[in-house]
This record gives C-alpha cells, sequence and structure tokens, in this order.
C-alpha cells in the first residue's frame, strides 16, 4: 500500500501532465503548432546548465535554477498563458496565477507544496541571482524561437523593437554577455524585416 | 558579436528543439495525442526531484540525475523512438543511437558535447545510483500515464502483466518502495481489464 505523502506525490505527478495542453504564443523550430509550457519548460532546463558560465555572480546553485524552470509554469494550468505583449492580460495576471498557485501545489505534502511555491514565487520576483539566471533563459528561449521562426509571434503580432527590448533586457541582469547577442540578434532581426524598427 | 563557443551553444539549443517532434507511444493524460521527448523528460525531471525520499542509497547527486532526465532522449533526433516492447526495433537501437549521439552532441563546444555524452552513456549504462534513479523515473512515468489512460499503450499493443513486470521491475534498483507502488499498480490494472494477465 503507498502511503499517504506517496498517493499525494503521484497525484501531483498526474495533474501537471495537464500542461502539455497549455499552448504558449512562440512556435516550436519548423512554425507548425505553438510549443506547450511542458516542452518550453524542459528547454529552458537544458538551456540554463548548458549557459551556466554567462551567469552573472560567482556561483549559482544551478539545481535551485533547473527546478524554477521545471515548475515555473504550471500555475498556467488554472491561469493560462497570458501572452508577455498583452497588456490587458497582465493586469490581473498576479491574481489568477496565486489562486492556482494555491489549489496546484496544494495537491502535494505540505513540505513540498510550501518548496515549489516558494521557487515559483522566487522565480517571478527575478531577486536572486537563481531567479534572474532562470529568468534570463525564460526571455532568451522566445527570442531564439521567434528569430529561426522568421519572425514568429513577433510578425503574427506585429511587435515593434522596442516591446522587444523593454521584454528582454532583463536578460542583462542575469546573463549579461547573454543580452549583448540578443541585442546583436534584435537588430538583425530589424534588418531582415522579422521585426518592426519604429 | 558572439564567440565561437556562445554559437555552437546556441546551434544545438536550437537543433535540440527536433526532439519536440519526436512522439512516443505514451499517450498524454486526455488521451487526445501522444506526448513527445520534450514533454517527456520534463516529466521526468519534475518526478526525480520530487521523488529523491524514495531514491535507494544515502545521497545521490539531483542536478545529475536532472540533467540525465533532460538529454537522454535526444538521440532520438537521428534515432527515433523504439517502443520498449518492440523486440526487433531493440536490435539496432544502441548503434542508431551511437551514431546520433556523435552528430548531436558534436553540435556543442567539446568540453559539453563530452559532458552530455557521457551524462547519457552513464544514463544508458544504468550502473550508477544516479543513473538507476532516473531509469527508474523514465519507467515509472509511461506505466502512471498508461494507468490513467485506461490501459493506454498496453492495451493498444496487447501487451501482458509478465512484459510489463520484466520492463519495469528495475524500477526496484533506483527506487524500491517505488517498485512497490508499481507492481500494485500493474496487479490493479490487470483486475481492472487494463492489462492481460496472460
Amino acid at each position: 500500500m503507498a502511503s499517504d505523502r506517496l498517493k499525494k506525490q503521484i497525484q501531483f505527478i498526474l495533474e501537471v501532465d495537464k500542461v502539455k495542453n497549455i499552448f504558449r504564443m512562440t512556435k516550436i523550430h519548423d512554425g507548425t503548432r505553438r510549443e506547450n509550457d511542458a516542452e518550453h519548460s524542459w528547454h529552458l532546463a537544458l538551456m540554463a546548465f548548458l549557459l551556466e558560465e554567462y551567469s552573472q555572480g560567482s556561483h549559482i546553485d544551478m539545481l535551485k535554477v533547473i527546478k524554477m524552470c521545471i515548475v515555473h509554469d504550471l500555475v498556467e494550468i488554472d491561469a493560462g498563458d497570458t501572452f508577455c505583449y498583452d497588456a490587458a492580460g497582465n493586469l490581473d495576471k498576479l491574481e489568477r496565477e496565486q489562486k492556482a498557485a494555491e489549489r496546484i501545489f496544494g495537491i502535494l505534502p505540505e513540505d513540498q507544496g510550501n518548496e515549489l511555491k516558494a521557487l515559483w514565487e522566487e522565480f517571478d520576483a527575478m531577486e536572486t541571482p537563481e531567479a534572474r539566471f532562470a529568468a534570463a533563459m525564460d526571455r532568451l528561449q522566445p527570442v531564439l524561437m521567434n528569430f529561426l521562426n522568421n519572425g514568429g509571434t513577433w510578425k503574427e503580432h506585429n511587435i515593434s523593437k522596442e516591446q522587444v527590448i523593454k521584454r528582454n533586457c532583463r536578460i542583462k541582469d542575469g546573463a549579461p554577455e547573454l543580452w549583448d547577442f540578443v541585442s546583436g540578434l534584435i537588430d538583425e532581426a530589424v534588418e531582415r524585416g522579422l521585426l518592426r524598427d519604429k
């Protein structure tokens, strides 16, 4: 017989499978469909440990960074994905996500629910070196995908260079060298007509 | 200008996006479609740190376990997913995957390519405590999904209880308590007609 603790853990593992059905605006490499939160989170986790050398500061806790990447979008199971350039949708995002966090992390045994909720809150606050680096990955990934997809969501939603810079300049806080790279990529996207200049 | 090293890292990050199009036999929770390797790998990484307390041995390096979960299926970009109950497909699996590993991990800067290849080989060999635990997650996850999906691939491919036990009893090596749980789940699946007894 499984213990109550294990039952709760298994119930959570099954519940979060729903994140495979939460689709983001960004499309996968071949442009055939939008990517979902599970795929996106996997990509961030991989990027985090491959790009660790660019993190700001002398030492970051990579296990914590990866855990943040893995869990940062779970609240979207209830709250849905809010497009980062959707001003209206972002007004009540925090409230919707807070409610979702209570329910979803509440499925776990209390100690683990608290740990995951704290990881999600730390990620969202972007104050610790780990959160800044994880957030840098979360911004870098869609930039790469949009570039690969000939403009992707930038073109689809008529996004300007200024909007992309405003959204993504926080990469500098977590990984300065990667911001230099992204900055160059944004300029190249404008030159190639993938992104609106003004 | 990005360094040669960063260019290789970015090229790899874009290349492995293809794993989002490698579909496994197992279906997602609602049975509407097969899951892909990126989603599956994300799920394993999450399960690994949630279920760490069941790992065999006094201490495992969880960062290493998670890295293994994240990269263990990348070779399938070239080699494709081989259904675990497909005896013929499993004959030349190793050769196909070895060739894929050379190409895919070869995109990275040499030190990182070697690290990821070593992680993949360690996972496959199932000899270290980390590899055994990661492999236990890799077996537990589809069992859970098949159970959730009213038999899923077990029913679809007329798999027997004996085959499922043979495939999954290795869970015991990495996480004995989880094997007790899975063993009970397999019995329940037979009772409920989700899995063939003989």
